[in-house]
């Protein structure tokens, strides 16, 4: 099946890769002439404007859109410009879902179709499979369905779970339609959230195994530290990377997420490299507002993103606050300790 | 080798059977005699009483105490009464580290050597294999390490970690020795700590996803729930045990617990047969105690604890007492909705 | 100076009242016809619809809507409608600001001047005075100081913040002009925001205090709960009434969220009029919403609300599923208990 | 009546002045002669050693020990050995209530009572009196009352509960017997969480009233940040001095501890005094820890404490685990803005 890819990023790429392995035909454009040639090197056809991307690309026309979220929807613009009735633009980056069902709207009055697709997968994807799940509506997604079962993983070695048998449903070959417009980046927007969920999760565990030989400090008696009750308890120096390690094989909490961090530990188990920033890239923000207008209550969830927010700082005046009730009420000083980070 | 062990429930019982599947010998106690009877049947040695259970084993023995948590003192004592210097005693259930140290240092008397083991697997690990978290004094675990490599899962076919190399290390084996006594339980403690994490991470989105077309329902505009901004964006009817399973292959959360999660659903996607009362048996709340004492934040793993309290009624003197203040001070009375669950 | 009120509930009928004791003249409409009575005989003039209700009033004119949130929005358009330019229109509900901003401009285009005022002070509000957040064009509010000036607490009786001296100032009289459109909502929502978390540090303190007698109890050694540690720790039986009323003297905490506390616990310890349902109207959530767009950690205020959630039973689905996932990996059963509640 | 005094720092000194004002008699010691000098000339009894002390008071004695936390076990164990049968020894500070027990039990081999009594009042608690929460026997608790009325506020000008009627009871004269040892300072300790959990709340609105305006700025466009939905909705520049003072007069929120904020940030706005590690002195920790032995979900509490921790760089381990991760599955490095604070 032939499709069109705008954005030659590590991403975009790397699912053309997959696809010309799989013989499906890519016509590829970028801003960024280099990306197109690579890519033509590797069996592409690299069009140099979205005018010959758009004339490459026999209707009805398929384009996989992705650019960094902030030029998503101009992008799309551009190439629904060039495009006819009954062609499909594909959305494969982490677009707010509300914004696709304004575009697919949009879209729509030029009989163009708009599909959502969420695409985890990271910098493994090109060999592990994407997973992509998918919004739209259901003719338009079905006529790609070549391209998903390429991209995605596929049933692979994973067991299958108890209780599904026969044919593999699309669920079990890594691709999934969630529903309508929108559906697709909203399921990747939660999936998002409880990565950051579960990251979190191995994150304060593991700090608490760092920090178990707190018992061998001579802690100072000072107002600032409550003192520690009984240091015999917290006589440990626990080797993280070999814990992460161990975990990987028959233990409740073995993942992918713990792969990677035993990977990380690993290389560098005093993780040195890094100055404990940590981003985040709005899937999780959505999500905690998604839970905030459901009314469903994710307290696990909203605590990993706002401890982000607080890596980076963002606590600080309500920190500084603090102190100042401190010295208020009980003319307490602020310890003069710099503080870490 | 030859192992003792004391106490024949499904995950002792299963112990044995990977150790005899293997070519170790077992000699086994319970107080229940079917329990004996149907291991001696796979070829283990049964015996009456401790005071044969500790004559069957050749000296330096080695005793495994698996019985229910709030049993294992008592049962750790009497085996000791017929234990001879430089016998060990390894307690493979969930006890709190604290009760190891204290533990080790009666025995020590004696000069009994203790051992403890945190084991995950769950009702898998007799094919799995189960991961082993060990502490004690290091020549008393050395001697054990035949017995840890059966029980363990091995290197199996999870992919290497990257820069491992050479004769895999004991962690890349599925088990670990983690320091001094304590050491093992507190490592599975924190373990527990992070699954109760992940499973709320889990728990949280997926209701997420749940609820997603509640801007399908007429919501009644009444001084309880704020009315929602946007109905339109919250019509997605989401197949949970589908995303489940799609999540399974190529995306960030791929983990075991989202493989559970998968079959749950599948079984049933209404749960119906779940009330929604979630347990908690300990280690959760000493990860959190461990947290508070050395001073670590550990919003997630909290929250967590915090969500299974709620799902028993835990909070509701205080949610009363919110609902009195609202009286109190608005004149609120409270919706006589009956409350869910 | 004169003001005209449309909804004659509790807070509006009882804004007109301070309006007329303090010597305003008041026009006041209300779809019920009783209420216009009510306040008749109390010296207010009433209009019988919304063509008289602006006929009463002397250009430029200022009408101040206190209707239910649901049906704020077109009972602003409906009296602008016979509203001319340079007119004002006060919304003193809890309106979102962000509808406030929309409705402003709205307004604008006609020249009516648009103010939103969050107004706080609850059931006591008629003898203590209410709290005012305003928000609008400058010119416009100013012109309104004389009414706020009423409606306010006033200086009274409240010690004077160290630092402040000469004339006092607008917001130690108990109102404040807090900006453009929008500013006196968000700083309600805001305000109320604090509220929720405040309203739990009591709830959740009270009830540690409540079930500090549980070492009494001869709990069941089962899996569901972890076995407490030191009974004896835990064997007080607390008058929480009594506690909470000490607390209102020279202790930190002393509020008038803990003297509302204090009278609740006082009229029936046991609070058994009320369930644990407790609502959540609308400042709860959008302060969270605004702590995630803005980037600011807001564990507290979060936990809060997702409190409130809690007890109207909103974490069903997610506790079954961590129900389900126990079973999955432990064949854990789950304890049959009735969920309390 | 007679009281001694061991420890003459801000705390214990003003105790014993306001004990003299009323009339009553106190020995005071220090390890510092200088403080014993000071309070001489304000009236008192200066002791140069325990044992001056402790024949300096009639017997029954009653000594009240007001030492940094750290020392208060050796001061109770020192004056105990001048001490005899029936005087009582007053623990004042901020012990763990589970010491309390403990001590409770040695002294009563010797025939001394012990009294723990939590106080609360900080700077202001000379003119204001000290909120006092009692524990111990109730014979020796009753003999102490004249020494109580005076320390407390007493009955003020606060206005009484409704339903409270008669002679006030202890409670309304701020000091409150509340149960056998240990219930003092666990009362005071549950208070110290509150506060803790009351203070967060303030703070963490405040924040977001602070950063309000966040719309203003030009937010990069990176994979760092989230872009800002709807930048017109963050344009407020507030007044958070103005605000805080505003909210004192007729609001829900009006506390003492919003009184101490009002006058912080009238102080300076920008709080440029403080750089944001916020101390934590025990109570918060032990409170925790009550709430998770007891089963009783705390998320408020809990989150305020380890909002402390964060401020003091405690998640740092935590989040370089966090950025490690994101490298390692999305290849993404992290930003290298410093991080504030």
């Amino acid at each position: 099946m032939q499709l069109g890819m705008v954005g030659l990023g590590r991403m975009g790429a790397n699912l053309v890769r997959r696809l010309i392995r799989d013989g499906h035909e890519c016509v590829v454009y970028d801003v960024n002439a280099e990306a197109i040639k690579a890519l033509e090197a590797e069996g592409a056809t690299g069009a140099g404007t979205l005018a010959e991307f758009a004339a490459a690309l026999r209707p009805p026309r398929t384009a996989w859109i992705m650019v960094p979220a902030g030029l998503t929807g101009q992008t799309v613009d551009a190439v629904a410009e060039h495009f006819a009735p009954d062609d499909v633009i594909i959305d494969g980056g982490n677009s707010y879902y509300r914004d696709d069902i304004h575009k697919a709207k949009e879209l729509a009055t030029k009989g163009i179709h708009y599909v959502d697709v969420g695409t985890s997968g990271g910098v493994f994807g090109l060999e592990r499979g994407y997973c992509l799940m998918i919004g739209g509506e259901p003719e338009a997604v079905a006529r790609l369905e070549p391209l998903f079962e390429t991209i995605a993983p596929g049933v692979g070695a994973i067991p299958r779970t108890p209780g599904r048998d026969g044919e593999p449903v699309q669920a079990e070959k890594g691709y999934l339609y969630c529903g309508p417009n929108g559906a697709g980046h909203f399921v990747k927007m939660v999936h998002n959230g409880i990565e950051y969920g579960m990251m979190a999760a191995f994150a304060e565990g593991l700090a608490i195994l760092d920090k178990a030989n707190i018992g061998r400090e001579a802690l100072e008696h000072n107002a600032e530290t409550a003192p520690l009750g009984d240091p015999q308890f917290y006589q440990y120096d626990f080797d993280t990377a070999a814990i992460a390690e161990v975990w990987r094989r028959g233990s409740v909490v073995s993942s992918w997420l713990l792969d990677l961090t035993a990977a990380a530990l690993q290389e560098d188990p005093e993780l040195a490299e890094f100055s404990g920033r940590v981003s985040d890239s709005g899937e999780g923000r959505w999500t905690v507002l998604a839970a905030v207008e459901e009314g469903v209550p994710a307290h696990v969830l909203t605590a990993s993103l706002y401890e982000r927010f607080s890596s980076r700082g963002e606590s600080l005046f309500a920190d500084k606050l603090l102190s100042a009730m401190r010295k208020q009420f009980g003319g307490h000083a602020e310890q003069h300790a710099p503080k870490a980070g």
